[in-house]
């Protein structure tokens, strides 16, 4: 919506750095059968957000107004500090968090909860106004300035609701569990705990390897089927051989049933390898979308099929049957979602994501000169790589956090490429890492289903469990301290 | 020098909120007989620093050249991973920092530590050029920006020196104080602790009362001379009453030997009031300025000596025999850090210093929106009173740092008015409050002298095995660490 008038002209150059958002909910759309209707308890208000929280000048002192939505049926009430369950709005629209992220629905009466969610700056319908189609208006977009939002937000509504003493715990996922984990560190005095799913706060600068995201997708589909995983790693030679013959590229334009004509062989090659990496990330039970397209690779009879058939037999199981693939009429212009993101990964969040070796792609390392080139064109200013680990840390967690901080918890489910850049050890006894071995991104904050395997509703109840001894230790330690006065 | 042109039109009106500084350093001139030659050991360098860490707009990227200055003479080397003790730069030039924070100087070779001292955004040597004179630029002028420049410059040095592992303690007093305590909290991934003295992160909005300043300013009074106090209580209806008589101002201009006719009482009573401000907060051994002052005010014989008299008396005895006082001629132009500091106070740093009752002082309550008034008639903009609070919090700092933070030394000076709003309390069993009932502004990390009195003594050395004992466990820690890893 508001930044498209730079998206047309670096489509292609952009594929280069393509990978799946950051983001709770992703896959193929028919995977999910969640109920959209939101119900009459979610109260929509908004609040005079300050532009700038770090400077003083006057354009700072602009004001926009941001949403956040209130869910106050299950709360237990300002007079016995019942706990206020916050969600941090990440790269989206807030609208579907209010549904999709069930750990605050279903957990509200449990908790006797207050649930407040806040959309993220810049997306849905927390856009400031005024000058925002001139470029200098992006700066305020970024990471510190949504988690003061949030701050203050917090402690506004605290007041409102004479709800001082109320416990808060922020969660978040992905890219919002990012967010969530560094509210709770930033800003101890107003969250009490954080449950950050999801969250590769450890990808940025040479912490993770940059080969980490792709290992795991590739780890994936090996999992699944050896011979899918071959048949995966074959096919790229086997692109290239066909695409340089005279002709290639149309004889790979009719394999794919592309819906217009090939270009260049590293579109289609990128389709595929955005498709695989978004398998792998949303591979969630029942359907297990891995599965699915190492159904159709494998599947795919009879057994002396080409390759290029075997392939493009595995996208027809992840998409289903479409008119065409591939290179689809572009949507009049790319969501809001998308286009900011591109500028916040310009801009701080610079996630390193290559392939170097051991994995079934090709190589296709990591350039952050190529990177920054990239963003400059788009932006003119380049991208400050080392900010987010000189504001939050990353190097050496252990160590650094050792003693200090507290009430965190890691979810990561390990098939989720983006855990490779996640927080898979215990820190410290209350910063702590909760792993499945089979989990995929996001998982525990989403709605429980019927067929939710055992291991998913076993995290989620240890999560339950360690924030309610959160609460009930902050309970205990406010009495105390209460008693001491009285 | 930077800002002189908004200062001579405020100068009257800012008397209203006039109060000693934040800084270590203070008091009557001859106070103070420390050699200020700074040795060769000293080396300065310049870092070029971002203008804007939170914002990524191209003129954010403008960078500055930011002073700091190394002393490695004892420095064990990183090879053995030995300490940094940083000094965190306050509202002055850094120059007086080098010889006169004795705590770096004096605990060097002991701790096997490089010294770095780094001087704070605008002022001294680090003052971004280009568009100064414009009031934009001022936006870029606060801690949370200064704090993030320490962050960078650490980190940028550490990885020059190859010194990853060496631990960093961080130092600073009064607001330099407040800014090593935020500090440890918000880049606890860069300095495993803080040694904060005399810093008020309490003064803010309505965590300590507003009377907490002065009411120790009287009390340091009370206790030096119960006589001294009752004079002082009395002379400001003493000096109302004079000044209603015809020719009242001139009276007192006489009797106070104004440099200049009295224009109104209130110049003399603002001048009263800061000069036992200053003795109060800068109440330092061997001299005791407020045994000095009470020592005019009670000695002036014969006993019969008008009261007035005697308060005159108390301002020689205090700033000697000079050929005038009160309101001698200006300066060519106040100093870049009254006038920095000045901006600081306009914009978060809003301490509401003020009286209400219980003092040896007229009521004069802090007023917020006349400061606002005074601040916006300079600036343009309003100050933001709650920004400290919401960023670095305050409220109910021992719930909040609960489990939460560790590693951060309070020190204080009960005689120090600001201990007022400092931390007296441990906050944790790591985040400690070290009072001295006798002490004064800072006094702990000033150069020890052959007269400090044995509580001083204990004071600095409690200090540093405390620290030792950081560095210690960090090191165990650390080679746990390497030992899990090989």
């Amino acid at each position: 919506m508001i930044f498209s008038t730079t998206v047309i002209c670096t489509a292609t150059t952009s594929m280069l750095f393509d990978i799946p958002r950051l983001n709770p909910l992703g896959g193929i759309p028919q995977d999910s059968n969640i109920a959209e209707t939101v119900s009459d308890d979610f109260q929509t208000f908004y609040y005079d957000q300050t532009l700038d929280h770090f400077n003083y000048w006057s354009e700072s002192y602009t004001t926009f107004r941001q949403r956040y939505v209130i869910n106050s049926k299950y709360w237990g009430g300002a007079n016995r500090s019942a706990p206020i369950l916050v969600y941090l709005g990440a790269e989206a629209p807030l609208d579907g968090a209010l549904t999709r992220i069930g750990f605050l629905n279903e957990n509200a009466v449990h908790f006797k909860a207050l649930l407040l969610y806040i959309e993220h700056r810049y997306y849905g319908n927390s856009i400031p106004i005024g000058s925002i189609y001139e470029r200098t208006d992006l700066g305020y977009f970024n990471s510190a300035q949504a988690i003061a939002d949030y701050a203050e937000i917090i402690i506004y509504l605290k007041k409102q609701l004479q709800a001082q003493y109320s416990p808060v715990i922020v969660i978040g996922g992905s890219y919002g569990g990012m967010l969530a984990s560094w509210f709770r560190l930033k800003y101890p005095h107003v969250a009490i705990g954080a449950l950050a799913s999801s969250a590769p706060i450890l990808y940025f600068e040479d912490i993770t390897p940059q080969d980490g995201y792709y290992s795991i997708v590739t780890k994936d589909f090996r999992e699944a089927s050896e011979t899918c995983y071959q048949t995966i790693k074959t096919s790229w030679s086997v692109i290239d051989e066909v695409a340089s013959q005279p002709d290639g590229l149309s004889i790979l334009s009719k394999t794919f049933k592309t819906c217009n004509a090939l270009s260049r062989s590293s579109e289609l090659k990128s389709y595929l390898k955005l498709m695989y990496a978004s398998a792998a990330q949303y591979n969630s039970p029942p359907r297990y979308p891995v599965t699915i397209v190492c159904g159709g690779i494998d599947g795919s009879a009879p057994p002396k099929t080409d390759i290029l058939d075997k392939v493009f037999a595995g996208v027809v199981a992840y998409y289903g049957n479409r008119g065409c693939y591939v290179n689809a009429p572009q949507q009049i212009s790319e969501s809001e979602t998308t286009v900011g993101w591109r500028w916040q990964r310009c801009s701080e969040m610079v996630i390193p994501i290559g392939i170097t070796k051991n994995t079934m792609f090709q190589p296709s390392p990591f350039s952050l000169s190529d990177f920054n080139d990239w963003c400059k064109s788009i932006y003119g200013v380049p991208p400050r790589p080392r900010w987010v680990t000189t504001y939050y840390g990353g190097h050496d967690i252990k160590l650094t956090l050792h003693r200090f901080g507290s009430n965190i918890i890691f979810s990561n489910g390990l098939r989720d490429p983006y855990s490779s850049g996640g927080v898979l050890d215990n820190i410290s006894p209350s910063i702590i890492a909760l792993n499945t071995v089979n989990g995929s991104h996001c998982l525990d904050i989403l709605p429980s289903k019927q067929s939710d395997p055992e291991w998913l509703i076993m995290q989620r109840k240890v999560e339950i469990k360690i924030i309610k001894r959160w609460i009930t230790q902050y309970y205990f330690y406010l009495d105390s301290l209460f008693q001491a006065i009285n």
